[in-house]
């Protein structure tokens, strides 16, 4: 049976669209109550982590506007939890209220967790389809799903170059390279993620902020460095008022650590067995501890790194209108032999900001998991 | 006064485009002829050199379909030529056919006969209007009027690129870095061409054919290489029945020169003082031989030296959805020790072609001449 309506999921996908900056690290979720005349009865989306799911949002809409949701249908983009978390489950909530149906888009992509909602509203007698709205769904919640499903969060490169793909002078001098217009987009994606990272060579020679201030966005990403020997100063301008900075290293150094702490770092020490930061390890850690998406932000040497360890998803290029003539690489890759051991892309999309172009692009198959 | 309709000559326009590939070294022009009820009587643009210009077309069209042109209006994108060229004048095709009325979109471009054509006209009782659709019709004969005002050619480098910048592998390997959409599509950019510019090296690496076999022409772009010793093999590929090669060397060569005329080559002595072929004085040169624009196809030498010199008007750049890591660079340039110093540029267009993205981007000022 396919009796559910596409514009009403469209909805709620437009609600969960505005939970985008907030919601992480939970799923930005929306949904949409209607009633069997179709007319909509509530909507809402996620909250900040540790307020309400997107359910228990909408059905407080239609209370607010005195609205009777008994036999009414929940459009929902995810599948309502089932279990206690830092707020009950929406399941129940909406068995409460007496929501006939749910329309669901996709399952919860933790694999301990699936199906566990659809279950539960079922032997409460909900009637329940799944479908509708699921790539979208998943799309807006990529690096959520890459957390529950990969247990590594999602990984986007952010580089700025000029057309001949230079990031910098070759004696370094990169501050501006692209426009106001490209760098607030910048921002915009960082204000996605639930941290930037970077590495101790930008830290050192930019000394950059790297927040999300360009933007209107009530939550800013948190901060993780790369920095094997934890040269970073403890009054570099990272360290803001409220946010978690990750300092990743693979030397330990009581003092330089205690200097960090006290400035407000949380120092993680992940060796590999060459002594440097486990680049891989440290993204496992960075699930574990709710990171969904990570914006990079680093020089070519880390970005090679990570590009040459397999570990980039996706690539958000914005292009200069200059030749810059020999400078610094995007990435630090190897010469290769052979055209076929390129790294391959697909172009996801492509446009114009400002005076600059935007290039996203996706390593063909990263987002299949 | 301004009486004219916009459509019509958007119609004359359309006529124009038409024309792009056929008329080099002539204008691409278009013309409709308009009775005073707006009935289009006639219409037609510019045919192959040594064939009738736009006016002629139409006027000849309209008597095909048995129409009397008396009294009408003739909407043309160029001003109607006064002179006895190849063809005779279209100024007096005008006249005697009886047409009352010219609306041209800009005047002829050539300093020394500008406006001798409405002069004519105007002498012969002809009303004339001038300005409509003047700024499409100059960027569709961009090339006509630089080698008219600026007596050098309009100078396209056309650019295939992996996405971080780099045009072949560090050992020279190229082929192929695009798609065979973007290469079909950079055939077209030849076939508009009236000459493919290319280097020796390019010439000894890859024996390319250098024409516009991908796309359906009328007509195919002559080639000139860049060969400061005549260093080119007489069974190169470039040397197609019925193509005009131009060869400009530096140190003259009896024998090589030669062979290479032979072949089919034109051989041109351009030395600078430094002793190597002067590109300026190439261009001029290649101007003066009717080569309105210049696709340029070659290597990072000498695309480096033409932007070093200050020679290239604008950029037609794919990028293919790969990294490369260390390669050739798209033009070699001098590092920089300011990014102030770098080549400014203006995207014009940003499309995806295929797998790959297509940029075309212009030194801002060039097509101000």
């Amino acid at each position: 049976m396919t009796d559910f309506d596409l514009d009403l999921m469209q909805q709620a996908l437009a609600q969960a669209t505005q939970a985008r900056l907030l919601a992480p690290p939970n799923p930005a979720v929306g949904c949409v109550i209607v009633a069997p005349d179709s007319q909509i009865l509530g909507a809402g989306h996620t909250q900040r982590v540790g307020s309400p799911h997107a359910e228990v949002m909408a059905l407080r809409d239609a209370a607010a506007r005195g609205h009777n949701v008994q036999g009414a249908t929940a459009y929902v983009t995810l599948e309502p939890c089932a279990h206690h978390g830092r707020t009950g489950p929406c399941c129940d909530a909406l068995v409460h209220a007496g929501i006939g149906r749910v329309v669901a888009s996709i399952a919860d992509p933790n694999p301990q967790v699936a199906g566990n909602g659809f279950a539960r509203l079922r032997a409460a007698g909900v009637e329940v389809e799944v479908g509708p709205g699921a790539a979208e769904s998943r799309e807006l919640n990529l690096g959520f799903f890459s957390r529950m499903v990969r247990k590594t969060p999602w990984v986007r490169m952010k580089i700025a170059a000029s057309l001949d793909g230079s990031t910098a002078l070759a004696n370094g001098d990169s501050q501006w390279i692209t426009s106001p217009e490209a760098r607030a987009d910048g921002h915009a994606s960082r204000a996605r993620a639930c941290a930037v990272l970077t590495g101790i060579g930008t830290i050192l020679k930019d000394n950059p902020t790297l927040d999300a201030r360009l933007v209107d966005t009530p939550r800013q990403p948190h901060l993780v460095v790369v920095d094997s020997r934890l040269d970073t100063p403890p009054d570099a301008h990272i360290f803001i008022a409220g946010r978690t900075v990750y300092i990743c290293a693979s030397e330990q150094n009581d003092i330089k650590k205690a200097a960090l702490e006290a400035a407000g770092a949380t120092v993680l020490y992940l060796p590999d067995a060459a002594g440097r930061v486990d680049l891989a390890e440290m993204l496992r850690e960075l699930a574990r501890r709710e990171i969904n998406e990570v914006h990079v932000e680093a020089g070519h040497t880390l970005n090679g790194a990570l590009v040459q360890a397999g570990l980039v998803d996706e690539f958000l290029v914005y292009l200069a209108p200059k030749l810059i003539g020999p400078g610094l690489d995007m990435a630090s890759l190897l010469p290769l032999a052979q055209l076929s051991g390129a790294v391959p892309l697909v172009f996801t999309s492509v446009s114009q900001v400002g005076p600059d172009i935007r290039i996203a692009a996706r390593i063909p198959g990263r987002d299949q998991f």
